[in-house]
């Protein structure tokens, strides 16, 4: 068998584009609505995706009035999603800043358990000084001691998950001995930022560790990738930027010792489906055309540190912004936003229509025969091991691609007809981590 | 109508008796099987209690040949169950030592919206120097510190889930407006413990706020009952006991200002239930006999701050044990224990029987008609407003309780015959709290 597609269905409310929430179709309170989450994750399940995710931070970001604000926190509703599928992943996005190791990693194996082996962990180091106001700080902690600290977080996870042995439950009823407790021990973790006595209190689940998810494209984002991800989420406009970026983050991960096999990496599209290229296009119209441009103007403002004043709708962007260097929230979406607008000489008003339709993720209209041309061209040119898929509206905009986009692939020969296996790991052909290999692996740089 | 019991199912695993899962017909790792809990909820539904409770510690507790050891994180469990049933409460146990306020209230927000209006949440200030190590510290903080951080902890609580008004999605799709961001504010908490500027990246839930449970009995426990909890569960060893404890919260409660019919007292019973009374005995004497006493000597021995060697198995206590005031543990589980020991003059062997049945709660065997009396007995007694039934042998007991105990009380007039309400509030009779209404009973004191 060739190659195989990953597919990733990122959900987001009524859709990845900002004015989603404005078309008659849409649900303006799907941002609360468990039913039609799980209906999404049904449609995905019917495609066969991999796996369902939701990003997260903790705070509530940008204008209520704007779009859909606040959501479900993750972990709970991929819970409630694992209760109405079997099959798809559920990958949930958790900070390792805002966050304590031994109650996070509890967390995501509890969820493991009660779904048969589907979750993953989009570990994430949470971008921007208001997230830090709700933890008793006054500002973000810097860039590179986040980066530290969800390195640290996730040795001390890694640990907690592996502290049970996997037949440490002997349940021997006749002598009256329930666990051995030989092969349950303390973790005795003393590092710069936790010291963690352990066990965990939950016997290993069913995958050992949840997959291990990441999308901070900075440097240090990718170093901890390369070191600790599983699949890694990430946004590339044009092919070249999306190769250049897989055969640098699959080398690093080379370099540290692991086959570049065992990474997957999804950059995001954007896909507007229509059944004739008119039609594809009348929607995105459509859309842009719902966009109120003056919120997007205050986050761009915002991202770029800046004065909304100084924005211009009219005019490009001012040639003086900071560097990257600079950038103590989120450095790698801060350079593709810049790089987007001078490569491409956009207005402010054009770079908002840009990022309002995929937030800096490349953005795609057509059939569904172009949509999957779109896709296997980089997968095929070493851009992609799959994609993460994040409709502009939703549910119908996964209901095209779920019904007329995955045929095409499978057709092709570079998707599955059905799941063969029952965990996320599997969806993703990766191995479950045994307790020794693992130690050996995280010990090796 | 005559006045009302409550019942609260409280599940653990294969039941309450320490060697309940050594007994033929007991699954030994129910404890991270979610079906078998889903199950019990149904159970639990099917008799038309008031809500479902787990209790939990961030620790692994005692030593895991004993009996099963490690259980899912309950806000997951929780919400898996909630998918599986359509009215029951849903009691999650949270400790507001190793926790931290914008999480936690979103994460129990989040399960009120999964659910549609179902969630609880015990209050727990976690006693025990050991799980203080999961957490980055040598030893527990003091126990008053300990509940002066709840209270803190509580009071952002409730100030991120009035955040939102209830009417503050507008979703005017025409205009371009989603939310009113009049209606949506910070908080701006600064503490001693807390500094937390809010709002919630949540809109309110269906309750506004989840039930607030509270299960600490000491004096700083009972003041934080008093003053936030909405039902209080209780180990309790005799009526008198049980009565004083009653007049004594009730009273305190109105001291305060609030309501005392707002704070629902449910004292523990382990109700070991046989179709006559000698099958009830003959199921407790089997039960018993499959304790191996040395682990609960262990136990015993920490919690009073002894030897084990100290404690010979057919003697009484030591003379010389710890006042309450010596212990920065838990304070009122550490008196029921000694309590009852002297009062009945117990071996160290008896006393351990008496706790492996459950754990200092009341424990009772006979037909359903006597359980039944020995229910009404403490509600007609001013000892209680219903009862956490805390079943010995899990799923066979609540079972058992379900389907001919609640028949009896529902004869009696004391017990519903359906819900009438479909959130947990209304199960308990307790009305939906407006902002305005808590900011001014909070800032009552
Ligand atoms: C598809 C995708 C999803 C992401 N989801 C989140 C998220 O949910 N929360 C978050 O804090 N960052 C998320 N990020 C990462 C941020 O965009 C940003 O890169 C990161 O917060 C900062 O890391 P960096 O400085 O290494 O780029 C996501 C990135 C991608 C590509
Ligand atoms: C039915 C019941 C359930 C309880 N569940 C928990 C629990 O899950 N976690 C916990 O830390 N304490 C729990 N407690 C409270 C402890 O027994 C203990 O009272 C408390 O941790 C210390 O509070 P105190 O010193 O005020 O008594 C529970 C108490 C009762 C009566």
């Amino acid at each position: 068998m060739s190659r195989q597609l990953h597919l990733n269905a990122f959900l987001m409310s009524t859709g990845h584009h900002e004015a989603s929430w404005r078309l008659p179709e849409s649900n303006p309170v799907a941002n609360t609505d468990v039913a039609h989450y799980q209906n999404l994750a049904r449609i995905a399940e019917r495609g066969k995706f991999d796996s369902v995710f939701f990003a997260d931070s903790p705070v509530l970001i940008g204008d209520v009035g704007r779009r859909p604000a606040g959501s479900l926190e993750p972990t709970v509703l991929l819970t409630a999603i694992a209760a109405a599928t079997s099959r798809i992943g559920l990958i949930a996005t958790a900070s390792t800043t805002y966050n304590d190791p031994f109650n996070l990693a509890r967390r995501f194996a509890s969820v493991d358990h009660v779904s048969g082996g589907r979750a993953g962990w989009n570990v994430v180091t949470t971008a921007g000084p208001d997230a830090a106001k709700n933890f008793n700080l006054a500002d973000q902690p810097a860039h590179a001691e986040r980066y530290d600290r969800a390195a640290e977080f996730l040795e001390v996870a890694y640990a907690l998950w592996d502290s049970w042995e996997d037949d440490a439950t002997v349940a021997d009823k006749e002598a009256g001995v329930w666990g051995d407790s030989a092969r349950v021990q303390p973790i005795d973790h003393v590092g710069r930022h936790f010291q963690v006595r352990g066990p965990l209190n939950l016997p290993r689940s069913p995958q050992g560790h949840p997959l291990i998810v990441q999308a901070g494209s900075s440097e240090d984002g990718k170093g901890l990738a390369a070191r600790y991800a599983e699949a890694v989420f990430t946004a590339q406009q044009t092919l070249a930027d999306a190769q250049a970026f897989y055969a640098d983050l699959k080398a690093r991960t080379a370099a540290l010792g692991r086959d570049p096999e065992t990474i997957k990496i999804l950059p995001g599209i954007v896909p507007v489906i229509g059944g004739t290229v008119e039609e594809a296009l009348r929607l995105e119209q459509e859309l842009d055309e719902l966009i109120k441009p003056e919120y997007a103007r205050q986050q761009l403002a915002k991202t770029l540190r800046v004065r909304p004043e100084d924005l211009p709708l009219d005019r490009q962007l001012p040639a003086d912004l900071p560097d990257e260097d600079e950038i103590e929230g989120a450095k790698s979406r801060y350079t593709l936003i810049v790089t987007l607008a001078r490569r491409e000489k956009l207005t402010v008003r054009e770079l908002i229509g840009r990022l309002g339709g995929g937030r800096g993720h490349r953005t795609f209209s057509g059939t569904p025969e172009q949509v999957a041309d779109a896709i296997v061209e980089w997968f095929e040119a070493g851009a992609a091991d799959g994609f993460n898929v994040m409709p502009a509206v939703l549910p119908s905009g996964l209901e095209a691609f779920a019904d007329h986009v995955v045929p095409i692939l499978r057709q092709r020969g570079l998707f599955r007809t059905d799941y063969t296996g029952t965990t996320l790991r599997e969806h993703y052909g990766l191995a479950r981590p045994s307790p020794e290999r693992l130690t050996t692996a995280v010990g090796a740089n």
